[in-house]
């Protein structure tokens, strides 16, 4: 009998998390997850660098060096924009918001969600599409 | 003053992942996610369909629709394989790696990391390079 039929075994969360940088943004985009977001970083590569949050790590991947990988582990890199949303810890979204604009960041839109809850969007240097949340905005 | 200098205010974690598809790609990819992966989807539109895990959502965005997309809220959208590790559940790693051979997806490269944890890479649908580890690979 295959097991295919049978209930998934089950994750415990996601583990990484990436974004992808063009090879000159690499100082900038480096000093803003680690200076500007605060996020702590916890490996370091020529082509990639690997933050952690309190639920998994957030890697950004230089997307040229993509070609230049040996084999499948790192295979991967995209073009264009991703998105990724931070939950802001416990009464730090308004924090955040006053950090990034004064840190120059610009906000580029606000949103509602339902039961009263907030995120607001925003850009990395490579042109990510950030955004961070005050609550998990999401259907149980 | 500005708040620019004191320490930044904290994240509780990783809320949104994404992941991009193909237009045609689309039933194939949601299967894949809800049926192979046995994710719990919490909405679906036209151009998307999230997933709820216990650490956050995984969303997967249709690249096609990145322009028609309104507002800057959604304004996203990359070209390319992306990346996503998932943490299997307490005891649930080889449970995985025998589903997904069972269900015939090619299993491209198992990785050894110190401490003898473990993880494995294959492809969604899509292209996206994910992978499932048996522990948290990545240092303190």
């Amino acid at each position: 009998m295959s097991g295919s039929g049978a209930d998934p075994p089950g994750f415990a969360g996601i583990l990484e998390t990436c974004v992808y940088y063009s090879r000159p943004k690499r100082e900038e985009v480096e000093r803003f997850y680690v200076e500007t977001l605060g996020l702590s970083r916890v490996a370091d590569w020529n082509d990639a660098f690997a933050c952690r949050l309190p639920t998994g790590i957030l890697l950004a991947f230089e997307r040229e060096a993509l070609d230049e990988r040996p084999g499948p582990v790192a295979a991967h890199g995209s073009l264009g924009p991703g998105h990724v949303c931070l939950l802001a810890a416990e009464g730090a979204y308004e924090p955040w918001r006053r950090r990034l604009r004064d840190l120059g960041v610009e906000i580029t839109q606000e949103a509602s969600w339902p039961d009263h809850k907030r995120s607001f969007y925003f850009h990395d240097p490579a042109g990510n599409l950030l955004e961070i949340a005050d609550q998990d905005i999401w259907p149980r």
